[in-house]
């Protein structure tokens, strides 16, 4: 490798160090913009079953910033490997496990910043678990939240969750009782939950909402309804590919002739200002989050450069 | 991860202290019989263009032994990463370009081992690059080899490696100066080449020949053509996904109705003794190897034992 390279480990506290909602936005919102114009190469998801769970890898190229990687994980263990495509080499092997919450909800973040109504101020969210603290953090850091609503199954964590997040994010958050509760009368609706039943189904929405559905990435599980997905004038997703292959509910909707793949949008083409994703403020629009490869090269990418710059992380030979 | 898991970095050299002939062909039977029984998942290679060169990836799973893994690499630079599948997570990182280098010649060792002739004395081998070297020494390590025959395009190159090899294996090596020269009346005959155009043709096929085609992963490129694999009595691969978009030569045969994938033989099959590589000894075998993930999970497990046994590389926190 050129001498001047720095190969680094870093470990999944050193990246809690140093990751935060605006450098997953702000890499979120450059790799969506580099991807319109044709400078990103990404491969979707593949799992091989191992034991009591599965190896999952996924992987990105962009060599125009001069990065290549994969993320791969078993158990719970994520790892993302960085190259540089200019005869670097390995350039990092990072944790990826907080990398990888916080990039999912930055995807979310991008997705409301481009699709929601602009004087958006109230968030419904289905789910309470970890992935769910980043998906309101991002819509938080891109409209003027006021009022968030917080479904989840179990009270306690509902509870737990208003409690936590209306004191870190400086918002009014109340736990409700039902989904619908959650979904009435909000700007924006978050679907992220395990579900293999739907939970927002088509009598819950209302014209003008936005939708995040971030939870699920497996063709076996469904947030939407199909319903729910035939009242969306504009449905965006972060890659195609693995849509066709990962996301249930439009899968589902397609095989009983409700929706076609042809009308899916590329998130990065809205993000480019080369689609409009809402022709009235009572449209309705819904982005189907994956979690792709590319998202992770690209915070993982920054997250190279700001160890270098801060000195974080052990050198490896 | 459990408290007693060492996850360790392998540098190339580390690796290279490590690993010999005997080790890969070892770990290579094991696997190859683990598979036959249904242990392993293989992924074939991915390609994404990466600037001057691509990044590859490909994975494997094998479960019953603990292992999950994938490797990639990126303009030269090869890198395995080795999953416990109990719970353990990371286990290592390991430099593999000489991995790759010694795994590849040994699948052509496993190969020769159980479709040659047993008392196959002599080797023809077109190519004298870095990959001819493991290529002879894993048939050298299988059979008793008297003579060797090697071409390649370059006088001073095979002229180099017939010196250098004779002296590291004890046999006799001629240099000669024709692909033709090199195949006549040879036992075993070995194509480890990059090239575009066949270097093993039809009229060159003896009776009785084993050949092991190691060269190319590329269906851009191809080392026999069409009238040498219809010679073949049998033809087997490492894995049947991978030739069918990686063998360029067995793609080209069959498009043009000469081969028909349904008669491509997993060599597992008949390391396993579920099939026989021959019927007699004017038989023609033919193994066209492309390289596959689960080769590098074996031989890497197997490294990353031999490190905690003997201290070897640098503990990852």
């Amino acid at each position: 490798m050129p001498k001047d390279v720095k190969r680094l480990y870093l470990t999944e506290s050193e990246v809690n160090e140093m990751l935060d909602m605006k450098l997953a936005l702000d890499a979120l919102d450059e790799v969506f913009r580099a991807r319109s114009a044709g400078e990103v190469r990404n491969e979707p998801r593949h799992r091989l079953a191992a034991g009591n769970g599965s190896m999952n890898f996924m992987a990105a190229a962009w060599p125009e910033k001069g990065w290549a990687g994969h993320k791969s994980y078993v158990n719970g263990d994520f790892r993302v490997m960085l190259y540089g495509t200019r005869g670097e080499g390995l350039l990092a092997v990072i944790g990826a496990g907080r990398m990888g919450q916080v990039r999912t909800g930055a995807a979310s973040g991008i997705a409301t910043r481009y699709m929601a109504r602009e004087n958006s101020s109230s968030v419904g969210i289905i789910g309470s678990g970890y992935q769910a603290e980043t998906q309101l953090e991002a819509v938080c850091a891109v409209r003027d939240i006021k009022d968030v609503k917080v479904f989840s199954r179990t009270a306690e964590k509902r509870d737990r969750f208003a409690s936590v997040m209306s004191d870190r994010l400086g918002v009014n958050i109340v736990a409700v009782d039902s989904k619908e509760a959650a979904a009435d009368g909000m700007d924006i609706l978050v679907a992220v939950t395990s579900s293999v039943d739907p939970v927002i189904t088509g009598d819950m929405i209302e014209p003008g909402i936005h939708i995040n559905a971030a939870g699920n990435n497996s063709w076996m599980k469904r947030e939407l309804d199909t319903a729910a997905i035939v009242k969306a004038d504009l449905v965006a997703c972060d890659d195609i590919d693995q849509s066709k292959i990962e996301c249930g509910e439009l899968m589902r909707a397609v095989e009983v002739g409700q929706f076609a793949w042809e009308s899916l949008v590329r998130l990065d083409r809205i993000v480019a200002g080369l689609r409009t994703a809402r022709n009235s403020d009572t449209d309705v629009t819904l982005f189907e989050s994956q979690g792709v490869a590319f998202e992770d090269l690209a915070v993982c990418g920054r997250l190279y450069e700001l160890a270098l710059e801060r000195g974080v992380g052990t050198e490896l030979g």
